[in-house]
């Protein structure tokens, strides 16, 4: 079983920075993540993974919600020089970035951490992350689909553009590099044009690793392509049995094996000694979930500006805009299907997120985890601890150890780099001689 | 007197990496910065500073000389995880970024190191560089500092909008931050249209410290107007005083106090425990130079393939290009004054790419230092080890304890900031209602 250690703000409950068991004070502070991520590394989690959007969603999140973090990337580089195996995650849009700064920064970040990078690539959910960006208007979903795949072959062609064994270093005869060994990428496409190499070489894992957690049609096809874990939001075993058998058996329509990609649901934890004592925390960090909190969150997830309508009334029908699209349909169904008010459906959200809640004791939430992991439903799973740290010290200290106890994970990494965790193999470079073409 | 150093590849001689006191299969390798920052913070300069660039200039040079490293933000936070006083400078380019990416970088970058980060606005001086960006040609010397201008107002506001007392964090009330003290910026310019506000909270230094390098009129300009720190390549005291009191007059035109800029000429220094040990050290070095590797360099910093005229023919004429152009000037200058031929030139710059180079021992290069201090032609230097970890390790042991005993230099840091290290005030935010307007 594989399990990524999701780090979102001080925890993924909206009211989390409510939480004592949260060091809300910690949020810009690199003691605090270093402290997070020491922690999973010792529950030997596969990877710490960072979410991140690039705009300030919108005045009421900023007011009664955690609004600010430091970017995912000087974050893990930072984090990567005090741990020693863990995976280091974070999420880049393409949407508003330059493919070769992507490359480089995460080629480095492999670089510096030994083989432990992975980027989670994301088209930008927030239409108004646009404005930051000189731009007038967000790209359509189709466009911001189409303009990914481009990108990620561009990184992937200049994480390639050094072979292997470029670099010789000769101080006697003086060549420092095989330039036979390095290729200009040349790269003409519709949305980019990009000459390469890079000026990294090529990385301890070959390349980081590459996640996405698109759940939409046009998601799911490009991750099939090329994703190699996937991060997906599930709420019953049936619907993420049919999600998992249905990817991979589009990874081998593009000739991919099934095990060439992991597929790991969101898990919300809520862990108590009995099951009582789990729902009385739940229900106080329910509590703690200022209203207008809620209809913040409620109004970023579905682009559209709710706090105008009564809390207490219905969900009112209004256009799909063109923000993310799988949250938003799992969001108009999940209201109409139980007749939630704004409210109760901001309530619902207001921890996992759309993503699946446990609550129960260690024992009752491995249960959970081996059934779906032993049925066919997910390859792990990426824990969203409520609050941060305690939520994350709870599940290391409490289900991590039920799990070795049955098998079901690692008591020891086997390797120092994230594939070697994944169980995902060194690529091939699409430019050495001997790969197969 | 203000000492920053200088990290270049494995050093800064083009033959660096083939000299024995380099570590040079640690180019790609945390552990060889980790070194080289803690050996610069046991000498308690005022900062590390990494130059950078975004293309493999040609294949010359990625053949005969250091071709590849780490990018500077991911190894600079990297690094602050590391160290506990020093400053860390990063370059990056106006030219081919965002600045609401650049401004959450090292807004997070001076969270994470609690103070310590520093941003060097350089324009591009290759201009191949386009070809990596999806740009057919790279803009004109003046369009680029057009540009660089308003990138600063913007970064700056972003660095801004966030008040220093905007975070409430009250657990008790669940306001998280004020609101009224958080703002959008509306950037409109020529070139850049951002709305914020930036999803980081003003930084311990209230803004990361803005250094530049450019000498040319447009570069100086610049400067005067935004700089807090500048590096700049002179060759005579003469020379230096010239600069250096005409950018503080500049200063006070833009209606800034002479003292809020600090001038740190680069100084390539070659340490003996004699004179004679010194000047056969430097032997050593030139002759470790590939002749390809030298024409390549040259190539590189004049924008122009030198490599199809005689090596030890006469720098021939050609018009200056698009890149840099106070470095062109010099070397075209420098060529015309000594007759040099291609050969000859090529190794005048092989160690000091331009900048100062000294010669002697410790005690001569310290009167060096001082004398350019107390005459007012700096205010501080920035060190260009040739080979590293060795030349870095050679002059925190043997110059440092020089200035130290002459009072001239820090025996502790003072406070834990850069801005500290450099005597630089914490910057008013310009949305604070405090703030003079």
């Amino acid at each position: 079983m594989h399990l990524g250690a999701f780090l979102y703000y001080v925890g993924h409950h909206l009211a989390a920075w409510r939480h004592p068991g949260a060091k809300s004070n910690g949020i810009m502070d690199l003691k605090f993540y270093k402290e997070l991520a020491q922690t999973a590394e010792r529950g030997k989690f596969d990877m710490i993974f960072l979410a991140d959007n690039v705009v300030v969603p919108n005045d009421t999140a900023v007011s009664y919600t955690a609004s600010v973090k430091p970017e995912p990337i000087t974050l893990l580089s930072a984090l990567s020089a005090v741990t020693e195996y863990i995976g280091l995650a974070a999420t880049v849009t393409t949407t508003y970035t330059e493919p070769y700064h992507i490359a480089r920064m995460f080629a480095s970040l492999d670089h510096l951490s030994g083989g432990r990078a992975a980027w989670n690539v994301v088209t930008s959910a927030y239409s108004t992350e646009a404005y930051n960006f000189s731009k007038e208007k967000h790209p359509d979903h189709g466009l911001r689909y189409q303009r990914a795949k481009e990108y990620i072959d561009v990184v992937k062609s200049l994480w390639d553009s050094w072979e292997d064994d470029a670099l010789v270093i000769d101080k006697e005869s003086g060549i420092f590099a095989d330039s036979s060994k390095i290729h200009a990428i040349d790269y003409e496409g519709e949305f980019f044009s990009v000459r390469g190499p890079l000026n990294v070489s090529r990385t301890p894992q070959g390349r980081p690793v590459i996640i996405q957690a698109g759940s939409s049609g046009a998601g799911k096809e490009l991750a099939a392509q090329t994703a190699e874990v996937i991060f997906t939001a599930q709420q019953t075993r049936e619907e993420a049995e049919a999600f998992y058998s249905s990817v991979k058996k589009q990874l081998i329509q593009y000739g991919r094996s099934a095990d060439e990609v992991k597929i790991m649901p969101g898990v919300f934890p809520i862990i108590g000694s009995t099951l009582k004592e789990a729902k009385e925390k739940e229900a106080y960090l329910q509590e703690l979930v200022h209203p207008m909190a809620g209809v913040g969150l409620l109004s970023d997830l579905m682009d559209h500006d709710l706090s105008v309508y009564p809390l207490d009334g219905p969900l009112p029908e209004f256009a799909e805009t063109n923000g993310g699209k799988s949250r938003f349909d799992l969001l108009v169904n999940l209201a109409k299907k139980e007749n939630l008010t704004i409210r109760e459906l901001s309530l619902r959200i207001a921890g996992a997120r759309g993503h699946r809640t446990l609550v129960g004791t260690p024992e009752m939430i491995a249960d959970q985890l081996e059934e779906w992991f032993v049925n066919g439903a997910a390859d792990g799973f990426n824990i969203m601890p409520p609050y941060l740290p305690g939520g994350l010290d709870e599940f290391v200290n409490t289900v991590i150890p039920v799990l070795q106890q049955r098998g079901l994970f690692r008591t020891e990494y086997a390797g120092r780099m994230l594939r070697d965790h994944l169980g995902l193999a060194k690529p091939q470079n699409k430019f050495s001689k001997s790969a197969v073409l």
